[in-house]
């Protein structure tokens, strides 16, 4: 039988762990450190929890399961927001607010491709049981604070409400069957530019005086409060209150993100992008980095009704998701890991000369453990070249070799491997020359 | 919609997941300071790739699963080991030995029962690629370091070798189509004792020159080196190799042991131990908890045939697989857990006074996590009461609390909440304190 993985599944061996292991730290240091705590939810979820939450196309990409005596409808997660809002509703008297995350894998049957698999880790934060908009600000800062320490210097973090998305609908006066097609269009400003949009609308069959009136609105430039303020007159005009109601949630979160000592240059309100029609009611936030160009890296927002779907009662909640396969892709390809991060935790190998002398290296192997190294013994008493090339292979960064002439010295021979160079020491010397130059840093993450 | 889980699934809330935590970091740390890898493999793998492995009872239990347009048949994998034989299997080229860990859930639809999910973390280190028994000595080594570290006391790890029990069965002379039956009764022998095992015999309709030829055996006493002794006199006497071989393995893994230091009372011979007939070619290790009662810990041994199912050539391996959830379990009702061990990774509640003085709290807060504590900001000015019953609840140790008179003469009032000590500091010297009580141990863990 020939040994394959499913479609759109991976393994991922230990030379890449390590980078994935580095990031996953990283981002459980950062959550911690602005008080989220970590929960567990199982892969496995009854079907009905999940269906008519994400729409459905997406939900047609949904895993079920099944096992032989089972009555109940199963469905492998699709996302870690819907179980979060689940275990809201289940436990009512979980003390609010409760800021909460996860990371850890979902399953999505979409058509694999470079870099996508159909099982990907997600990394998310969200804040519960608060409708302060210093709760969505506190997200922003956490994705500022994230993504700056994980090495990424050109983004910018976009910014809009979905109750001002409303009220640009009512302000443009499109027909409500053509708004769908108002906001795909406006979402592609950035990309396509004024011209761009405006033949877009005419494609979609956006009646020309609509046109007119968005990219009207469209050419409102400047910085983030100035926008506000245009727009809020605009809105006040019309006499539309949803508009004017995002607006104003947008002002509070601005005057919350420069009291949280965000660096400005870091968000920008950007009222086009559009994210969740179904999904958001406040807020919406997306990442994009600019340089290099690898588009959106963090979505998110605040999602006031999802707990609604399971409880009497709704609970806000806001919060931000992490793309954090791509992030460690990005790192990864981009040469951003920190450039003392190990391909592997082993830090020493431990050669055998024989099979008699096998004693010996065990012997040594204990005590470079006990000193704190992460050691491995080789157990097999090849030739020394094999040895040493398995350590090459495999980017262990020192290897000690303890032949007749060490043992009956009581020496051993310690080679760093990317220098080449070897000193002959006592046991207790070779664990200090060896923690030096591995720069106390133990584990490299 | 009431909101519900699966059968036999559940979650971990925060307040469990800072124990969860500690266990299965203290294993990574004492996988990698033995040279273990990490690894990591999807949860969906054919079905094809799991049948067969386990046996029809087992296989029963395999969760399948399926999407809309996909033509593979898939499961979720039943454990960590045939994932690991498939990889093995797959990269041909990995550098041997290749020593992994794996720290991930697996899923049975096993009857529910209380400590019993459907879901659960496996806890896997194994040793691919050698046939030295100082491999199998290792995993002992590891068994014994990491039971220690983790606070068990009274532990013994069961030896036994599967090439012993093909050699015990011969030497009964029972017939064939009982040797199952036999192995059944003597795996009893230490819960059973004497008599107990030889009513079990009879009641298998074992002939009653076999169960006297098997309680001879069974007399056998003395330390481990005595009982090998005793044994290969025999197995010499009745000329049966595998026995013999069995037993040259179980020498040689007992040298091994003794060179690697691990004390002689953490481990026995034990030639009653039966596991995994089907699956173990080698030493076999089974770990019991003696004080308090809780039965097997660890269970693994040598199996080299199980990469042959699915490449040419097979690769000797040997690992053991550590019972994770019932450790965790242990660690809870006995708690073993440290001292120090948080029930939360947040160390300050920043209380909101009012609604104006928001800002005052977000610059605390800003101080706090600068100065590296986690920190969270309440969020909402409700009353001081409420916000250190939310602290007192979640066990946070510290709150800040800013009013109008800490904010005029720029101090905080910190408390603390287990001794109820207060006292009013400029900020400063608010972290040194926090610092200082949380004994510089950021994490706990």
């Amino acid at each position: 039988m020939e040994p394959r993985l499913p479609r759109g599944m991976r393994d991922i061996l230990p030379d890449q762990m390590m980078l994935r292991r580095y990031v996953i730290r990283t981002f459980e240091e950062i959550f911690e450190a602005y008080g989220f705590e970590p929960l567990q939810t199982p892969a496995l979820e009854l079907r009905e929890t999940l269906m008519g939450k994400y729409g459905p196309e997406a939900e047609k990409l949904i895993y079920d399961a099944r096992h032989r005596e089972g009555k109940e409808e199963l469905s492998l997660r699709y996302d870690l927001s819907v179980p979060l809002a689940r275990v809201v509703a289940m436990y009512p008297n979980l003390p609010k607010p409760f800021k909460r995350y996860q990371i850890a894998p979902v399953w999505r049957a979409e058509r694999p491709q470079k870099g996508r698999y159909r099982e990907f880790y997600q990394c998310d934060a969200d804040i519960v049981g608060t409708s302060s908009m210093a709760a969505d600000a506190e997200i922003i800062a956490l994705i500022d604070e994230a993504l700056t320490r994980l090495g990424f210097r050109n983004f910018v973090i976009l910014l809009n409400d979905r109750k001002l998305l409303t009220g640009l609908g009512r302000y443009s006066g499109v027909p409500e069957p053509l708004l769908g097609s108002l906001y795909r269009a406006i979402d592609k400003f950035d990309r396509l530019g004024l011209e761009g949009v405006r033949e877009e609308m005419r494609r979609y069959g956006i009646p020309e005086e609509v046109i007119e009136r968005m990219l009207e609105l469209l050419r409102i430039e400047g910085e983030n409060a100035g926008i506000l303020e245009e727009l809020t007159r605009r809105m006040q005009e019309a006499e539309i209150p949803e508009g004017l109601e995002g607006l104003q949630e947008l002002r509070t979160l601005l005057r919350f993100l420069e009291e949280m000592g965000v660096a400005p240059e870091r968000y920008r309100i950007s009222f086009t992008m559009v994210r969740g029609l179904e999904y958001y009611t406040g807020p919406i936030f997306e990442t994009v980095v600019t340089e290099p160009k690898i588009g959106s890296i963090t979505g998110g927002g605040r999602y006031d009704g999802l707990v609604g779907l399971f409880a009497k009662q709704s609970v806000p909640m806001t919060g931000t998701s992490f793309g954090i396969e791509r992030i460690i892709d990005v790192i990864q390809e981009l040469g951003m890991a920190p450039p003392a991060l190990p391909r592997t935790p082993i830090q020493v190998l431990v050669t055998v000369f024989d099979e008699p002398r096998m004693g010996a290296s065990i012997a040594l192997t204990r005590t470079f453990r006990q000193a704190g190294l992460h050691t491995m013994l080789y157990f097999e008493p090849r030739r020394l070249e094999a040895q040493l090339r398995y350590a090459h292979q495999k980017g262990i960064p020192f290897v000690a070799i303890l032949g007749p002439d060490e043992e009956a010295q009581g020496m051993v021979t310690v080679r760093a491997m990317e220098s080449g160079e070897q000193r002959t020491l006592p046991p207790e010397e070779a664990v200090r020359w060896i923690r030096n130059a591995l720069g106390g840093e133990r584990d490299g993450g």
